[in-house]
């Protein structure tokens, strides 16, 4: 696995970690708030963690879905554990928008559009307090 | 939301089911094994279910991956939960081949090449089966 990038770098900004897993900023100006959560260990399916890991990248990728809808309100979000290029587990989560490139298309294929030109922005650290927040919520809550 | 799909019908063959969720069979010829699990109410996010319902519908998709890998030993399984054309929850469970149609694009763009003149074959029989086994070994397990 010596050529795997999420083994040798973080593959993005990181903007929220623990000793298990990364949520990193994803490099695409037309998608504010694409963020992905990483296991930090080199695994290729969710069936390859045991359940308690599994649970906890989980309990990442829904507090990153959360913290995306508050700052951003998208009118969806889209979440994909894929792999096909780089078999390292990693969430994709991405809120989406009625007038985004490729809504209702999932964003890996053709455009249907030119990116709206006024959209949102949101910085690291508004995402970092966010993912703080959800946890915290997830971990006092009712759920 | 009277015109929903996933509200009005089971949306694909039943293999298995309980009181919130159920998992389809997809009719996609190319992609043998591929299933949607579907939570029967009409919710939009994972973050608009309660954590125990989340950890519920997760349970489920994990067992069917479990599942799709055992009887089929596909080269990648593809997670996702998009729901921008169909805004009610569901996930889609793709057993990847490296010789499928798109690989290593995700399913939903343009082929790449045909589809092998040899594919697998697994019946609802064998998924229902295995979903079954999957969430025994699941519960009974250390995890």
């Amino acid at each position: 696995m010596a050529a795997c990038e999420l083994c040798q770098g973080p593959g993005g900004e990181v903007v929220w970690q623990d000793a298990l897993c990364r949520v990193v900023r994803v490099e695409a100006a037309d998608y504010p708030g694409f963020c992905r959560v990483i296991w930090n260990s080199h695994v290729g399916e969710m069936t390859d963690l045991p359940s308690a890991d599994r649970r906890h990248l989980m309990t990442l990728v829904f507090a990153v879905e959360a913290a995306v809808r508050s700052l951003l309100r998208p009118d969806k979000v889209n979440l994909a554990s894929l792999g096909n290029m780089v078999p390292h587990l990693h969430w994709h989560v991405i809120p989406r928008r009625r007038d985004d490139r490729h809504f209702p298309q999932p964003i890996w294929g053709e455009a249907l559009r030119a990116a709206s030109a006024a959209l949102p922005e949101v910085s690291s650290q508004a995402l970092h307090d966010a993912i703080v927040q959800a946890l915290s919520e997830e971990h006092g809550g009712a759920g």
